[in-house]
Formats: C-alpha cells, structure tokens, sequence
C-alpha cells in the first residue's frame, strides 16, 4: 500500500510523495501548483519552484518529480509580466543567475526525472517550463498550449525556442513562435511539443503508473542517459543566457510595451479574459 | 475591408497584396505562380522569384509572403533540366552565387516570413522551394511531394537533404531522397516534410488568417526569434553551397544522362506524363 | 521474372537474393534471421552478420540488403547477456573493435541500403540494430520495441541513445530510455522510432517493392546522399564508443548483477517470459 506525505512548500505548491512498491528507498514527489487566480508565474511560484527543486534534490530518495496543476484551466498561465524584476531575482537563488532560462535549464539536468502532467492552459513562459521537464504528457480535453510572446513583440527568453526548434523542426516552430496562437493537445502532440495526449481519464494513472516503474530502477544508469542525451538534445547554457538578454532587448522596444498596454487594458492577467487569450493577441494595437 | 492590388512581375508571378486589418502599414503579399504549361522551374520562373524577393523586401511594409499555385496539378514541377546553366545564371542576379541553393536559403534567412500554399504536385527543386519557406501547409487531397533526383542518379542539389535530414530524421528522410517516389500530404505531414495537410475548402482561409496575424505582429521580435531558430535548424551556407556542387558531379556521369534522356523520351517534362511521374521513374533505363 | 537464390550463412541467417527487373546486375539481398529458440543477439548470429555484411559489401551487384525475421514473434529478441564478452569478440572481426556499436554504425555508412522489415518483439541491441539500419517498416499487429536497459541498471551501449534523441527529440527518448516499457509499432510511427507500421498483409510487398526500386537507381548519386545525411544525422564514432564505453561501466555495478539475477530467476532469456517481459521489468528486485 502506498504511504502519501503531503506537505506544502510557502504558498504556491503542494506536495504529495508516494513511496515505490517493494522498496523502502525510493519516492515519487508530486507537486501540485496552485498559485491563484490563475497560477501566474511570478516571484511567489519562482521562490517555491526553487524551495521545492532544492529540497527534492537534497533527498536522495526521491527519484521522479511529477508536476501537476490545482487548477482545471490554467497550468501555468505565463510570467506576471508586471513584477518581471521580481521573479528573476527569486530565480536567481537557485543558480546564482536571475534567469528563467537557467532555472528551467536546471531542471533539465537535474538527477531527478521531472514528468508534466497537464490540463490546463500552458503558455509562454509556463510552456518553457515543460519544455524543460524531461517528459510531457497532457489531457487531451483541456490542455492547450501556447507562445504568446510574438503579439507582444517579444522574444522567448526562457528556452523555449531552443526547445522546440528541435523537438519540431525549423518550419512547425516558426509556425507556433509566429503565430502565438493557441494549440489543443493532440495538435501539440502531433508536432512533438508534448510526449503524448492521453484521455483525461486515464492521464494521472498513466503518469502515476510511469513515475513509479522510472523510479524503481537503478539510479545510476539513469543519470549516465539523461546526460548522453542532453549532450545530443540540450542546448549549451550560453543559449540559453542569450535567448534571455534578447527577450530583455524585445521588452525595452516601445512597441513592445504599448502592446503589453493595450493587452493590459483588454483584461490580459485576468483569469476570464485568458480563457480566450488568443483572440485577444489578435486585437492589440499600438497607439 | 481589405484593398487587394495585384500585378503581375514579368510573365510567371501575380501578385496581390492585402494591408492587415487595423493598420495601414503593414500588408501580407500573395504571390501566385503560373508558368504554364507545368510550372517548370526555369530561367523565367528564377528571374521573377529574384524580383519578387527584391521588390517585397525593399518594401519595409510587407511582412508576409505567401506563395500559390495558379496551376490546380502543379505547385512547382521540378527545374527545366534541360536549361540548367540558364536558371542558374538567373539565379545569380540575387545572390551574386549561381546557385538555388543560395536564393532559396536567402529566403530562409530574410526577414520576410514566408508561408508556402500547397496544392498540386511540387517535385525536385520545387520541394526544396517550400522547405525553405518559414512554413508549409498543403491540400489534404491534390498535394504530392517528391523527390526524383535519385532516379536520375542525382543528388538534391538544392537544399533538400540540409531540411529534410533535420525535419524528418535520418530514416525517413533516407526513404524519400532514395525511393523517389510520391508523397501525399497525409504521408507528408506525418514525415515532418509539411506543418500540416488541410482539406482544400479550409486550406485558403487557414493560410489567410494566419498570414494576416503573423503580419500583425511587431517585426523586431520575429527578426529575432527567426534568427535564433535559424541558428539551431538552418544549416551553414557552406553546406548548401556543397551540396550545390555535388548535384553538379552527378549530373556529368553517364549514367544520369543516360535516365534524363530516357526520361525525355518517355515524356518527362510533359504535363500529362508527369500526372504519373512516380510509376515512369521506375521505368527509366540505361542504355 | 525474378529469380531467387537462397543460401544459408552459418547457423542464423539465410540469405534470398533477387534481380532488379530489367537489369542483369542488379540485386537485392533478403536477409532472414533465425537463431532459436528466440534470436538472442549472441556470437553466432553477430558472426554471421559479419559474414553477411563482408560477402554482400563485395559482391558490387548488391544494392539493397533486407533484414527480416524467420521467427514471427522475436526479430532480435536482446543480446545474450551471459556472453557479453563473446559476441564482442565475434564483431571485432568486421571493425577490428570489440563493439557492437561500431558493427551497427558500420551498416550505417556501408554503400548498402539497408532495411529492416520488422515483425515480433525487437528489444535492447536488437532495436539499436534496426536503428542503425537505413530504414524501419514494422507489421502493425505483432512489431514490439523497447529499451529494457534501464531496468537492468544499464545504459544502451550500441547507439540507441544516439539514434532516438536525433529520431524523436529528448522528451520521448527520455521516455523510451527511462521506462523500459514496450512500445507498439502504431506508437513508435507516431514517435518517429521507425519510418511506418504497416498492416502486416502489405508489409511484405510494400518493402519488396521499395527495395527493387532503390536497388535499380545509380548507386552513386545514393552514396553521395548517403554521406551527406549521415553527416547532418549520424553520430560521429567516438560517440559510439563513449556510449559503449559507458555501457560496460554501468554493467559492472552491483545492482545492475543483482537486477540480471533477478530477471534470470524470472526466466529472462526464455522465449516464453519474454512474451510479457514489461511486466517482468517492472518486478525485478535487488537484495
């Protein structure tokens, strides 16, 4: 029988740890994200991320960090693009760099094995967020991925132009980084941004189920895999650091920031207006 | 309500051009190919890609280029092999370089964004064509993509294998560039060739809106994330410009001029021999 | 009409072998793998692969190399991993290393096509085989992958990790390399694994098909394409020989013995327990 820990890190994450069948040693931790209204990524969410990354890799028992949402419709919603200076200071704790791109990067060569499991709303800086994981796996009712930063005339600063130029090639990448328009899941499967769209229904069995076979087998040979393949498959740091100072330059832009304005004014940052955020990129004006 | 201006560019390209709703500064430019009797791509259809380019970049409103087919069976046939040194010359006038590879690569480098519109079939250096466009959306029912090169015992000189082995991975792209043979816009979409097959009474609007909101955007930001994506998934000019060269050492051996005649003499070039290309491609014979 | 010559290599592998219709020097080489009671990849079958490999790289009629199995259920079950050092000795003799990673990357730049036409269970090294190969078309109905590495404690050592994250992106080649779980022929099209799944009555004339085609085309244009794919998408030797390398430390940790132990116990290498080895993967235990 599975022993379940819940603990809550500060504010914005719950935890849940379940100890793997036959073995007293290792843990599948699972975190759930609940940061209301609307799971905004700003600096509350970024200093629990990093709590929690920290004390998960500071227990060698834990093996495999699922991440999941408490809210039906946002995952991660974006970066709360009015405390920008915040949140990078908060990221910074962890790696000495007040970088998204550096604190998601982290994770990607973490010893632990990070799987998303999404419903929801998952854009912008939250989709870089699952890029970073190192599996994706998403409800094929709900989730609904998108990059909104090209309506705003910026740039992807947190990885994940480095992420999905390769896991879906030069032609869908420029599709979905032009177009910030929203894509469901099994159009997000299909392009090779996820893992997989699975039924609502059997989603958190297949994750919980996933988690525990990854977690019960040795440790070492995984740690020599993930670091093979993020030799292949990860972007070195440096483009990562630069990808972050180019969205700083796209943010200093005045069309930039009369756009972020006009979307202000339009009920960007409030959880009724996202629900239908693609439309809205498509009205913004500049003055 | 959107003004359309057309023209035509010398005899193988119209043009019509729709400034983006709320804006009178930006405009999406639609170029339409018609170069009967098949779109063959010769010195004619080079000369007015060349002008094109020129026209729509040194237009800082233009943002857009999306580009059609006025034939309903042919997108871009494949070059005219019996005007090489021609087309090639034609294509110097861009680039200063003889070489398709290096006009077409310009595209993927400008800062337009480019958007192909597949109907019909598009073969050979055609292909090559729309892998260097931005993106690529085709008709469920009438695309077809190939390319023939191999049964000529010639290699993809312009291009195709530097998209394709990155698009698709080594297998699949190994299949295409050495099976010569058809590819409809199911198979093509499932391979990573196209973004994606649309049925036909979709496909037009689809490509519309997209155009119009990507237009809509600021350019700053996309000139960034273009370059940015371009650095993980274009490959160096160099390699381009090679590729180029060794189309030029397999077009010499006898062995190729021996199927280009055998092709000619069963009705390569002809539009009604073509609607069938795959089947003669497995008939050619050396004598 | 096309004559077929049948001959046996040693004990595991029979050889067919058909003219190109319209060619006298034309052939394709079928390859029919049988090595009860399960393909186990052992010293015999990896020494009458060597001899396949040397005897169809001389004969310059060759074109076209196919592999298949004679056992419906096992294409190449795993390596027999009670004689490791054997059957690295036996595939020395074509590379003069002890590596099946470098046996593999050797039909990866060989001037043969080669193609695997995949039906029943294809594991660990027998999957790092048919990656290696040129092109994969699996039989819907009864073609089983996995990397069951992981669940021994051990990393792929023949060049799966370099294949799958080039083929699939990191997040599904985490997936695949971390769960040790099976994957179907429909999943591992969708995962870009292999080329296609098939419906099993069209399997065989669809590759039969292929390869007289590919096989009646200039063999040069096919060897500079060659070169030129596996320059974008094939690892470079020494990451075979890093990988090998890494596979032979893992091998010598205790938990990976203990972990062989207990699938040993549990009837690992009968062909029987392996029809469900998933599940035996997900029961090992350590003491």
């Amino acid at each position: 029988m599975t022993r379940i820990v819940e603990c809550r890190i500060s504010s914005c994450i719950t935890l849940s740890s379940a100890p793997v069948a036959r073995s007293r040693v290792e843990y599948v931790l699972f975190a759930e994200i609940l940061a209301p209204p609307m799971n905004l990524l700003g600096p509350e969410l970024v200093r629990d991320l990093v709590s929690l990354i920290q004390q998960a890799e500071s227990d060698d028992r834990v093996q495999v960090l699922v991440f999941k949402s408490g809210d039906p419709d946002y995952f991660i919603a974006h970066v709360d693009v009015t405390r920008i200076s915040q949140y990078r200071e908060a990221a910074a704790a962890l790696t000495g760099e007040p970088l998204l791109a550096m604190l998601f990067r982290h994770l990607s060569t973490s010893r632990l094995v990070t799987i998303a499991q999404i419903e929801g709303r998952v854009r912008g800086a939250g989709s870089e967020f699952v890029l970073a994981c190192d599996m994706r796996f998403a409800g094929r009712e709900s989730a609904i991925f998108g990059q909104l930063e090209a309506a705003f005339g910026l740039m992807q600063g947190a990885g994940g132009i480095q992420h999905l130029a390769r896991l879906m090639g030069r032609g869908r990448a420029l599709e979905v980084l032009f177009s910030a328009e929203d894509y469901n899941a099994e159009l997000a499967e299909r392009y090779g941004w996820i893992n997989r769209a699975l039924p609502a229904g059997t989603l958190v069995d297949f994750v919980n189920s996933l988690a525990h076979r990854i977690a019960s087998f040795p440790p070492f040979a995984r740690a020599v895999i993930k670091e093979r393949v993020n030799g292949i498959a990860l972007a070195p740091a440096d483009d990562f650091r630069r990808d972050s100072d180019l969205f700083l330059d796209c943010a200093r832009t005045p069309e930039s920031q009369a756009r972020t304005k006009s979307a202000m004014d339009r009920g960007f940052q409030t959880r009724n207006a996202e629900m239908n955020l693609e439309r809205m990129l498509g009205e913004l004006v500049e003055p």
